[in-house]
């Protein structure tokens, strides 16, 4: 490990927010060195328990993040808060109209907040979680949480790098049609109602209990269901507790570790793979030429590629 | 290639159908034998126009494909439509709800209908995508239609195996800024404003119209917006001929073809040494042997992935 590395674990491990910071981003730019780091990072990590937070637009994850934090902190408890914003297409970077609200707990004492954009990561999005999680757990953060914006392939995603996975609907949005589509039923834990003083609130809660009941790799537990009003603050209490409940069932589960490091691991060598092949290609231009001979129709794809991948793999 | 895939091929070149549906079965379960079988396929390819259908749900995709799709029969062309459901999670399988409407053209002559899931693809959902749209196009088919359900990153990235991408619309869903959100707005080339006889359709076409002004890379061409109304017919005849001018339009420019093939052989190369990583772990158990390492706490995931890596590539 080069001397900047250590220059930044160390002062990391004195407790420097900044050098957390550079840190992070050194990784996500996947700097030459930054697999060292990480395995030096691991070596300091205490599995601090991460909670992801995801739910359609609308739903209010960000003020329910909120009222999480502030119940989380009035016990004594460090923070870190991941939050993974969409990309816009326009600039390449985060839309962060949503985080504005967070500037008011990210000047608590002991509460980091990191932002995350969706496109770009370099090693992928899970991937990119998983670092960054990393990084928080070894700096000592007593709990982590990942809070996502939209619903899609992308947020399902980066909810693998949570412990336990907390999905936030509102009543009112045909929420239980959205999640079924886009998958999120399936990695739910716990369901908040929140916004729960509309109307249709008992419906939704209702309709979560129900909808159990239909998956069958899910029958031998029970997902609870509770109710929140995070701009109140309403139940907000009564779900933290139920969140270390349930986490403390599921930390238990020794098929469901060895499941999450599994698709840490199979995750970790596609990726460096891709970006092997990427510089690869960079240098020697046999995409190009690969390319150039398919346009020329002197060549098929799928013999290129045959090829290419014999050229690769040993 | 071996008896079974000649065959097919053969007498999907003597106009069996059930020889079509049957080679893309094949081809997407990547039977053995499938690289060399897509060699000969591509040989008999005409590259048959491919048009690209998206947007958000409810939009009316499947009623204007249906329309559309009798416009073109009118015409005189043979159709094919690739149909991608989104799967559902309770049993892997493809939610065929929004199939139901297009049964009365799928019984047209000429037309030809295929469903696929967004899950589950073996190599990846545009990789099968652009397998199934070459053998449509072998089996001599005038023009591919490919149209989706959802929004999220799986429409996206289908959409890379269409010449011209629509972005089917539809006023009073806050369309504008969920289209901004997928990633969707990048990859338009037509945006159609589908039920035009309601509320907001003017507005919506405005912000449509204005939007583009603010994507940098697609400051020098125009995105056209037309208006439907997919359950009478009403401006369908309009945007299909516009379709065919932009197609032209497209088909002229040599760095966007080269860019999708560009893509395509980089996909087909990265889900092949996917799919040579899995088979490999299957037979060897080093992913087992790795997880339980990381459980028993005496490795880290970044260390084994590297030596899987340097295990693996030449």
């Amino acid at each position: 490990m080069n001397n900047d590395w250590k220059t930044l674990t160390d002062k990391m491990q004195d407790g420097s927010v900044l050098a957390m910071s550079r840190l992070i981003t050194k990784v996500e730019n996947r700097e030459p060195g930054w697999l060292n780091a990480m395995q030096t990072i691991y070596g300091k990590i205490k599995r601090t328990p991460v909670i992801g937070l995801t739910g359609s637009p609308g739903a209010g994850k960000s003020t329910l993040t909120n009222e999480m934090t502030r119940v989380l902190y009035s016990m004594g408890l460090s923070v870190g808060i991941v939050a993974i914003d969409p990309s816009s297409p326009f600039t390449g970077g985060a839309l962060l109209g949503d985080r504005l609200r967070m500037t008011d707990i990210s000047t608590l004492e002991n509460v980091f907040v990191r932002s995350m954009a969706t496109r770009g990561a370099m090693g992928g999005l899970s991937v990119a979680a998983r670092d960054v999680v990393k990084i928080i757990d070894a700096f000592g953060k007593d709990i982590i949480l990942i809070e996502t914006v939209g619903v899609g392939q992308d947020e399902v995603e980066v909810m693998r790098a949570a412990d336990l996975v907390v999905v936030v609907c509102v009543p009112g949005q045909g929420d239980g049609i959205q999640a079924i589509k886009a998958g999120i039923m399936e990695i739910a834990d716990i369901f908040v109602v929140n916004k729960a003083d509309r109307d249709g609130t008992d419906q939704l809660a209702m309709d979560l209990e129900s909808m159990q009941m239909l998956i069958p790799d899910k029958a031998y537990k029970e997902i609870p269901v509770l109710k929140t009003i995070s701009t109140t603050g309403k139940g907000v209490k009564e779900f933290v507790e139920t969140l270390f409940v349930k986490l403390k069932e599921l930390r238990q589960e020794k098929s469901r570790q060895e499941k999450r490091i599994k698709e840490e691991l199979v995750e970790l060598v596609e990726k460096e793979i891709e970006r092997f092949l990427i510089n690869k290609w960079d240098k020697d231009g046999s995409l190009e030429k690969g390319v150039n001979k398919i346009v020329a129709g002197e060549e098929n794809p799928y013999s290129i590629a045959q090829d290419m991948i014999s050229s690769i793999i040993k």
